[in-house]
C-alpha cells in the first residue's frame, strides 16, 4: 500500500528528505507544496516529488507531512492548517525548536513531532538536494512525550530508516545546545568573512586561502532567509552563545598583548581535548 | 647527477614535502636532521629520508636544505648554521615571514628563500606525511628579491614541480595577509573549542554536531607548540585581526540584541559575497 508523503517546503531539506526516503522504500507518493513555483517544477523536473499541489488542504490528506521550511513558516502553517485526522503525523525539521513547541494548536498537538536533523550543506533550493544528506547524522527529537504514540513511531521509523541516529531532548535543551554547536558558529562564519571583505585587498587576502580558511567561511555562504530566521528564533541562546566565544576570544586576544605564552599554550592544549569527546 | 636534500624538521611539512619530491624526481637523497629521536626513527622506517644526521654541519653539504620546524627555530638554525657554500639554497617553509626575513644574518641572505605554502592539517608528526599535502596550493615568496637568482630559480623549479602555484609578495604583507587567512581563523577555532568545553554539559552539546561546527572546530585541534610560536611572530597583525573580527561578531550580536533583522540579513548578506571572490 503506498503511503502518501506530503513536503511542504521543496529546498535542500525537503529534497534530500525525498530522495533519502526513496532509496529506503518504493511504497511511498511525494506530493510537493512550494510558495515558490519555480522550485515546484524544479522538484517535480528532476523527480523530488510526483505531485505539486497549491493548498494546505490539498496536502492535508496525506498519511505524513514534512515541513522542510523556515522556522517562521512552520510556525504560520501549524496555525493555518485547520484540523488532521488523528493518523496524520506532521513533523517539522525546524532549527529552532522551543517556539515551535509552543506554537502548534493544542488540538493538533498529538499529530506533530518537532525533529531538528543536524545537516545541511550552504547550498540551497530543490537542485541542491543529494541523497544522503542524513545517513549517519544525528536527528534530534524534541518534546515527544507531547506527540501522539502512532506519530512517535512513525517519525522514529522513518528517520531510522534513512540511516539517521536517534537524540532525544526537550525542545529547551536543543536550543541552548543547538546555539553552541550550530547558530553561534554561523554568526562567527559570517563575521569572518565580513572582517576579511573589509580589508583594503580581499582579493589579495583570499588568494592566500588554505583550508583552514575555507572550512571556516564556508558555512557563512548560507542562505540569509534561514538563518536570520533562526537568530530571530533563539535570540536570548544565541547571544549567551556569542557572549560566551567573546569571553574566550578576548581571553586569547589580551594573552598575545601581553605576551603570556605559557598560558596561551595551555589555553590552546585546552582547545585540543574538545577532540577527545568529537 | 642526485642532488641531496637537507629536510630539518621531520613534521607534517617535511614528511610530506619529502613525499611529494619523491613523485616529481628520483634525482633527489634525502637527509634528515630533527632533534625528536622518534621522529628521526619513524622518518628513516617509512623512508621519508635516506639518512639521518645529528648535527647542523653534516646537513650543511645538502645542494638544498629545506627548515621545516616552527618560526623560532629557523631562525636560530639562520644564525647557527655558519657559513655556507655559495650554490647552496636553503628554503625556509615558517608561517610568518617579516621576522625571519629580518633574522638571516647578511652574509646568507642569498642563499635564503623565505616561503610559505598555504597548506597544512591539524596533524603532526612524521607518520602524519602526505603525497599530496602541496599539489595544486599557493605558495607565498617573500621578498625575493633579497635572495640570489640561482636560489630563486631553484626554489620556483622545485615547488612548481610538486604542482604549487606561485605568488609573490613582501614579508610585510604576508604576515598581514596571513593574520587574517590564517592566524586568526586559528584563534577563532581555539576560541570556539574552549566555548564550548566550559559549558555545563559539553558531551551533549557536542554530540549534534553537524558538518558546520566539525569544519569550525577542526583546526583547533592544531599544535599548540607550533600556534604558540605563529602567535608571537605575528603579534601585531594577529591583534589587529581579531580586532576586526570582534568588531563584525559585536554588531552582529547588537543586531540581534535589537532585532534589527533587516540589517542583520544585510550583513548576512555581506558575508555571502566572500565566496564571489574565493
Amino acid at each position: 500500500m503506498t503511503t502518501k508523503i506530503g513536503i511542504i517546503g521543496l529546498g535542500l531539506m525537503g529534497g534530500s528528505l525525498s530522495l533519502a526516503l526513496k532509496k529506503s522504500s518504493s511504497q511511498y507518493r511525494f506530493i510537493g507544496l512550494d510558495h515558490n513555483s519555480k522550485h515546484c517544477t524544479e522538484a517535480l523536473s528532476i523527480g523530488l516529488v510526483d505531485e505539486i499541489v497549491q493548498t494546505l488542504d490539498a496536502i492535508k490528506a496525506c498519511d505524513i507531512i514534512f515541513l522542510t521550511i523556515p522556522v517562521d513558516g512552520i510556525i504560520a502553517v501549524a496555525n493555518q492548517i485547520g484540523t488532521l485526522d488523528e493518523a496524520c503525523t506532521v513533523i517539522d525539521l525546524g532549527s529552532t525548536k522551543e517556539k515551535i513547541s509552543e506554537s502548534i494548536p493544542e488540538n493538533l498537538r498529538k499529530n506533530f513531532v518537532t525533529a531538528h536533523p543536524m545537516t545541511g550543506t550552504e547550498k540551497f533550493g530543490p537542485t541542491a538536494a543529494i541523497d544522503n544528506l542524513y545517513e549517519g547524522k544525528v536527528v534530534v527529537l524534541c518534546d515527544m512525550e507531547k506527540s501522539g504514540r502512532h506519530q512517535q513511531q512513525v517519525a522514529e521509523k522513518l528517520f531510522s530508516d534513512i540511516g539517521m541516529k536517534l537524540v532525544y531532548m526537550t525542545a529547551k535543551a536543543h536550543d541552548r545546545h543547538a546555539a553552541f554547536i550550530s547558530h553561534m558558529p554561523h554568526a562567527l562564519s559570517y563575521a569572518l568573512a565580513n572582517a576579511v571583505m573589509k580589508q583594503e585587498d580581499p582579493e589579495s587576502i583570499v588568494a592566500l586561502a588554505g583550508g583552514g580558511f575555507k572550512d571556516m567561511s564556508r558555512i557563512a555562504k548560507s542562505s540569509p532567509n534561514m538563518w536570520e530566521d533562526i537568530f530571530r528564533q533563539n535570540k536570548t541562546n544565541l547571544i549567551e552563545a556569542i557572549e560566551a566565544f567573546e569571553t574566550e576570544l578576548g581571553q586569547c586576544r589580551k594573552m598575545v598583548e601581553n605576551e603570556e605564552w605559557t598560558t596561551l599554550h595551555t589555553w590552546m592544549q585546552e582547545a585540543n581535548t574538545l577532540h577527545d569527546i568529537l
